[in-house]
């Protein structure tokens, strides 16, 4: 019988943020678990979110080396490591993890710079071991299907793609705002490395572009800027882009683009149509041509293998949906943990539908159906 | 230190629909444990269905009656059972599960009808445990806000409440398709109840427009229908309703509303202004007055603290941008187990970012760098 | 040779609402021209407002009974009377119309009640000539092509009609605000006739239903309310409905929508799918079935001739393209007349792109030609 | 009292496309009459098209010269020419129009190229006539409204704008068809000049860019392609924008843009926040900051002077509005002429409501109203 993949974590103790959702995506298909992690280079703060994560203490470590030695060692030990720390601190346990026989899943820009890139992919070559980078955005339903289309020839042969990814988070100077970890270090160029926008964001632009298409690019003239005084980095860049199969495009990536949140989309026009996504409503998937307009959705008609593989979302719910439901899940388990502690549960906490929700359900039932059965006539509810 | 919240199942095995969500839905938080299940009253199929969720084959009961027996001799036992069988098979085991100690979370509607779910009520208040139901639609950060701004006064006194659901899956005879359980069981009046389209999904627009403005629904006058030949149960409802402080409005839930999927949605309109909210992008909160209109957004502006309370995506980001992370980390824990195991892993397991698209990222960072600092010059790439 | 024919007004005049609507579209297609009218019952404001159409003030009358009988005796007489009165004033005028051998087209409700709506039937049966009721939401292309699509069979048999019309404007006591006569007569039982929003507004909502479907209501249920305090008539109404074929729907108007400006939208579903149109976005006409979403254009794919033949926009572009248009003509046709007059003309009279666009446009042409030849080089521009 | 200007045209006949948009803006108003035309070069031609638009047979002339001198000689001859030709005929009409004493409203670009263009401000500075160009997509009013709150500050120092114009109409060889004029001409060096794509959209998206931020373009680098075998000119663009104060932008204009309209549309981001505008929905401004997202409307809350004096819909009412309008009067216009020429409308003709759709709508009024008053009953309709 199969058992969860063990799971190691190096960063996202308290106050970081992507650390967080590597753990929701972990969780979520109940096919891995957390059950260790180097969560700070503090011992104690490690500790500490180690425990708020109720993991086992003794396997909270004060580093990733230590880690991955004491891990090494036991029979139950992790499976695989997930390095969530600024992109600095990508390379050496990424590196130390594989050489002591751990897969290992990171978050992107996979390393500081291209050097060290190109040294990790010959270990883990040489170690083959699983790697994984989380460039998120391919992994939706919709820019699956898309790949899918380009590659059986929906839209013909392609000719110019447009791939932009706005944010606003960053049009003031947020980093030196003292409360704001994020601004701090995607500014500082000793953790982010020679690019601002361009590699925290303009990296997944050109990765969905990519992806969706299958073509690469081969020449690009990038126009970047630094609009906000004091900054070292780039926040901001508007470039041309040329393609191996001829095609053209126009990619820009900024974190300057006030009031946009998370803005990324493509559009992608072939010799017979073209394509256009939005992560902002990620559940649809328009098809344009000179005919007409159709719009894609998951569970909607007939979709690819692929896109169905990586939807786990009951037809015709829209992207979201799970997490609303977890709401009800997290508040409950709250309130189950405080009745088990014998504490008071708090409103937020206690914030879900009760058998009081149940029965006025049934009697708004029972009272729609007697009004339906007297052919429509006024019905009083209790 | 705390531990997960351990929960058992009844329900939800091979072909079942609903008890996958559930899952998830316990699982994203990392709060709870799926620790058992009476996944089938086939005690073989339960089995079954357990080991491929990697449950302890030891309590993958034949039925609700064995586990909740077995369970309470266990110092480790379960705290808590979900309930995701048809509607039925909700007070049987509800009811044994508060009598034996443990709490429980149960799928909605809460029962066959109204005199099961008083007694339940009584049992409920008698045991002094918690009961969730799960009502999903009124998780979403958005919904929260929505009730909080009307709390506060945001659009005065309430006037006018449209609220809709319809859905279009059961536009065709689809229960006599042979190969679709959850029509076949959502249509039959000895599993169902008294209503269709009314109690499935009827209810859930009742539950939020109540949830919403914190009015009561007093009257209604339903127009219920079936429209599909042969069906036993209404597949379609207009109703005219009255609430409790001399406000109107209009329920329309449906399964025959061809080419829609999930569209709930509701429009409050008050002396002052409306709110808007529609389950498709539930993202947005419409806010609209005579004198303009804004729209809110999880992690934009200054929310509610329910709703940030109930909201785990980063600012900026999309409902869904979760499980397109999963994704990733679902393909590639399966690659993982496959190279655990020696096996090969297929492509689909293999669809996730490797070291080559780091590289590739890194590329593109230092050519547009290059290009940048050039004047936005023409640059090749690799 | 063709020429034009010849309208004369009743109402429209200083003040007016509806009026200028009419005479817009009386003019656009360059088919009539508005040669006289009774623009008010007193004479001179009827004078003053002629002029100020530039209407020959020889033609501006004091009453319709007058400019009836006297264009009745020019060889160059009016051809038609257009009626822009309140309610209350559309019997008598059209009835002396037709009588004195004159086409009519007059705005809705055709007349204050059915008594003399019926009267005036007989009148235009026995005389034999034209009348038009300016139920103008029928007019749109895609609302026409949706009544083909229904009549081609594209839904199959109709199950359900979602009619709805929303505004706000009247969500407050307007008709006591002294500055709104809009808001005064039609909340006014002696101008308006028995109904407020329902007779206003509602009508559109069912004259559309019945336009597109080509169904008859044959029973309805209505919740009328009036929510402004002191009020005479409805400003609201929810209704059920059930059509001459089986058919079942909802219909509800409002005018204390607080914040929706003027939401007309219709949703049918058939048997086969469905079509949903929208009056605030007129141009998209969605067609949907359980296998997908399509959007059918002015201008895009073949359509109906009877959306062809009521489409002037050049294909591609969106309604609301020919009044930006005329903003420039309108603008540069001020300032010429300045001119004439000797007039320095306003700067709102002087906002229409002038030479130095032309120059400017020729400028960036020359630059980005450069630009282009030269593989994408940077480029000053003067 | 005033009287209408006369307006003649030149080019517009029979087959060409816009000249028809040209006479519609011209006759909205009701404030210019066209009186005259050089409608075709070939004379017959030129009577022909004039007589079906219904211009005295007289004053259809076979040149632009002659037009010119013949009106001159009139006491009613014509105020001003609206030139409506390819690029290459632009120049001479304008510049013998000006001479002569005429004042001129030209279609875009101004000239075939930039001498002719200087020569002509030459002249209009000489002659002292009004010059108007129609760049028709600042005649929005939301597109004065945003040039409004650009010159107000209300987004700050502007960083960043983007400026698309995607068609898709060029996709293939539709020069070649032998059936599409427009894409000849268009793609003929000799009549359009040096460029396609960016002389015909390109220029239209600089001057949206520039008329609504009030900034210059001061340097460009553009990537212009064509993409169709054997055109002669440029069928695509992508360029990076600096601008007079720092700001950078990218435009792109396509006519390959395969299933895009006419997708003009801007956005501009400034220090304080970012606007944007769509012409294919062109009746909403949005407004966004880091603290929310509002969106503007004419007729709602306050605007500015310029957007009020460019709107002629009644407020709440969408662009287009006045085209459906205008459908009722067209076809009841054509109706009663064939009533004069005592000849048999068409069933296209007769597309309008009559007096049952009036005798219908008082039956649903009297049918609601008498529901209503018996507390939401069921009621019959006739």
């Amino acid at each position: 019988m199969a058992r969860k993949i063990r799971l190691g974590m190096v960063g996202g103790g308290q106050g970081a943020f992507i650390g967080a959702v590597h753990r929701i995506a972990a969780a979520i298909d109940g096919e891995m678990e957390l059950v260790c992690g180097a969560f700070s280079s503090t011992p104690q703060k490690s500790k500490a979110s180690g425990i708020a994560l109720m993991v086992d203490p003794d396997r909270c470590y004060g580093s990733f080396e230590e880690m991955i030695l004491q891990e090494k060692k036991r029979t139950d030990g992790m499976d695989a490591v997930a390095i969530v720390t600024p992109n600095h601190m990508h390379f050496a346990p990424a590196k130390m993890a594989l050489q002591n026989g751990f897969h290992v899943i990171c978050d992107k820009p996979v390393c500081f710079n291209l050097t060290e890139a190109k040294q990790l992919k010959t270990i883990i070559e040489k170690t083959k071991l699983c790697f994984a980078l989380t460039h998120n955005y391919t992994g939706y339903p919709m820019v699956k299907e898309a790949r899918h289309l380009i590659k059986k020839g929906a839209i013909g042969n392609i000719r110019k793609i447009i791939v932009e990814y706005p944010q606003g988070w960053l049009s003031f100077a947020a980093e030196r705002s003292g409360t704001n970890k994020q601004a701090e270090w995607r500014t500082d160029p000793k953790r982010s490395g020679i690019a601002g926008a361009v590699g925290d964001i303009g990296t997944h632009a050109e990765n969905l572009a990519e992806y969706i298409t299958g073509l690469k690019i081969t020449q690009l003239c990038a126009d970047t800027t630094t609009y906000v005084t004091g900054r070292l980095l780039d926040d901001d860049a508007n470039m041309l882009l040329r393609f191996n199969n001829g095609a053209k495009g126009i990619l820009h990536c900024s974190q300057i683009c006030n009031g946009d949140q998370n803005g990324l989309n493509i559009r992608v026009y072939g010799e017979k149509g073209a394509l256009q996504w939005r992560q902002e409503t990620p559940q649809y998937l328009h098809h344009k041509t000179i005919e007409g307009h159709s719009i894609y959705q998951p569970g909607v008609g007939k979709l690819s293998d692929a896109a169905n593989y990586n939807s786990r979302i009951p037809f015709g719910h829209p992207e979201g949906y799970l997490e609303a439901f977890a709401n009800i899940y997290r508040n409950f388990a709250r309130t189950v943990r405080k009745s088990i502690d014998g504490k008071k549960p708090t409103a937020m906490e206690l914030d879900f539908p009760t058998i009081d929700d149940g029965i006025r359900g049934l009697q708004f039932v029972a009272a729609a159906i007697k009004s339906g059965k007297a052919n429509a006539k006024w019905v009083k509810m209790p």
